[in-house]
């Protein structure tokens, strides 16, 4: 049993998400279809990229990851497939494999533009359905990568800001701003360590305002109050206890966030 | 294993829709549920209609689609179970089918009303739970359509706009607005090429606005710019790209489009 | 094939429950994963606790359903895993049983806090990844539920109003409003038959609203009209039809309904 996990802006209103799904169903018949997101905002490859880094690797080798967030559909730009780490991607050529990219062992990426439902041109505005499922069901199946198209070595990667070190000071920000308003930023725990090492405790501002030490979890502040930690992708996160953080601090992606060594 | 693919307008929240897989997981143990969508707004049974026309077909024979858009519940309107062309379909009769059984070449329908769960009576407010998913289980474990019910010859069919051909021009109107805002029309690719077969090029309207001629894709015109094109239903479809058609264009469902010779 | 049924507070967009989803396929791969819903309002825990009651039961002896609406992950809390009529749960100690655990006839708890991931500690910010989605693949696998952690004889409970039986007036309130603004109340079925028995015909009010007598379904008063009926939890609803009961009536969770004997 294989399973093909399917990730798009595509909502499930339309029909849009169920007919990848079905196809796939129709060309790989023994695989599970599971549904990720389709709730991506439309168009925002950088959403794509987070939620895609936050659950692929938590699948078995063999899973197949599909994720079409597509503004590019119907452009020159490349269909990827790829394995990576024993596990499958098909995705637009645009950057959506960032992340699960920058963290690989072992990587294989192949053009599969080419790819097709049978004998039919695929729809210039539906490659989801015409290229993208064709390809997942193709690996679904245990069918070989390389077949799907020629060798690529230059795929398309978003230029996500890194923090800087400065002295006693990292100067990152705001990634993602996720469904309860948490501040995701881009400094891991790992450089939080370090300049802790150097001197005991840290401070942590978002813009302007005070975020205070770095927390364990949410219930070391009372409700209300505002709260750094470490997060589930081992990066800082900035939230307020049973709130919204974004909405209270008036943040959002890209807000400069500062650890400071105390 | 067999495919039970639902979709209605009870959202996730409640717990409705979970109701009904919970039903076919028991009924059909070996029958794999997967979820279309839930997000079908309340009692819009031509949206449901066109979402299902979507994906139905893309799935394999055998699968068996559930489709609840269901505001005449506890009213005399019969439940429907229905094999079209290998595959299988359970919804109330109230047009939910009308673009599938146009596109049908074998269709047998029957009048499920009288199915339940076991002893109990079909609680009048979810014949989803009661009617629809017992008797959706029954034809994913291979169970005959004809012993669900009497035969049906005059389901209820939803009268969908048809575009009319007048000289040199084409009259329709937007039957669907989807979730990036695609203005999508009844004027099918068919009959623009025979249009444009008599003298070429052709020109598209919205209301009042022009929409330029028929183009391939979306990147056919700079972000921000409208664009006709044919999409992955093969109808006639106005966007803005990398926008949202409706919105700029001010249009809806209803909205008259024109396709006129050059 | 076992299935493992996911409910959250998580939305779909952060692949928080797809993570959940890759946590119990990696370590329970003849599991099915279903997802019943991800949109329970953060943190309402009461929202959870009904839904799950709708569903629950209706899958089959066996099913695993995890339920994480968590507000105090990372504070004391236990993680229950449970065993009720043939049916495992697992989710945080905070009264998401309480429906159930009401209707169950052979229950089974543990605290399962200290299962894990592997040789990882549990993100104190994320226990549906590193301590629940575990607990449901054990259990998904035939693995027993006492190894799970030591037994629990006092689960939180949520105190979710009950009614009142005053002379010929039963006294409840509003317990959830549901995605089509129907307000699902407190009183049963049972309780209104007694009442009736005693004297015919049944009253309904919401705050001050007449909302008429007992009926069948939404069709017996005409569009836009308020009526009250038995809904598919043998509980009093009182909707609009074909419209928002809780707008119109200005109602919501707590408003005040009573039923008198006419």
């Amino acid at each position: 049993m294989s399973r093909v996990v399917l990730l798009s802006d595509f909502g499930t209103i339309d029909g849009y998400a169920a007919a990848m799904a079905g196809v796939v169903a129709t060309e790989a018949p023994a695989a599970i279809v599971e549904h990720a997101t389709h709730d991506i905002p439309a168009g925002d490859v950088l959403a794509a990229a987070l939620a895609l880094s936050r659950y692929a690797g938590l699948y078995p080798p063999g899973t197949v990851h599909v994720a079409v967030v597509d503004p590019g559909v119907g452009t020159e730009r490349r269909a990827l497939a790829a394995t990576v780490d024993g596990r499958h991607f098909v995705c637009p050529d645009n950057g959506t494999l960032t992340l699960v990219l920058r963290a690989a062992a072992q990587v294989s990426l192949v053009d599969a533009s080419r790819i097709g439902r049978g004998q039919q041109e695929a729809a210039p505005t539906f490659h989801g359905r015409d290229i993208f499922a064709p390809a997942a069901a193709h690996l679904a199946r245990g069918g070989p990568l390389e077949i799907l198209g020629p060798s690529v070595v230059d795929p398309v990667l978003l230029d996500i800001a890194q923090p800087e070190r400065d002295g006693g000071e990292i100067r990152g920000e705001v990634v993602h701003v996720d469904r309860f308003g948490n501040l995701i930023t881009n400094i891991d725990a790992g450089s939080i360590r370090e300049l802790a090492a150097d001197g005991g405790d840290v401070g942590i501002r978002v813009g302007d305002v005070d975020a205070g030490p770095l927390r364990r979890t949410y219930a070391d502040v009372p409700t209300g109050r505002v709260v750094a930690l470490v997060g589930s992708l081992d990066l800082l996160e900035v939230s307020v206890r049973d709130g919204d953080g974004a909405r209270s601090l008036g943040a959002g992606r890209g807000s400069r966030v500062t650890v400071t060594a105390a």
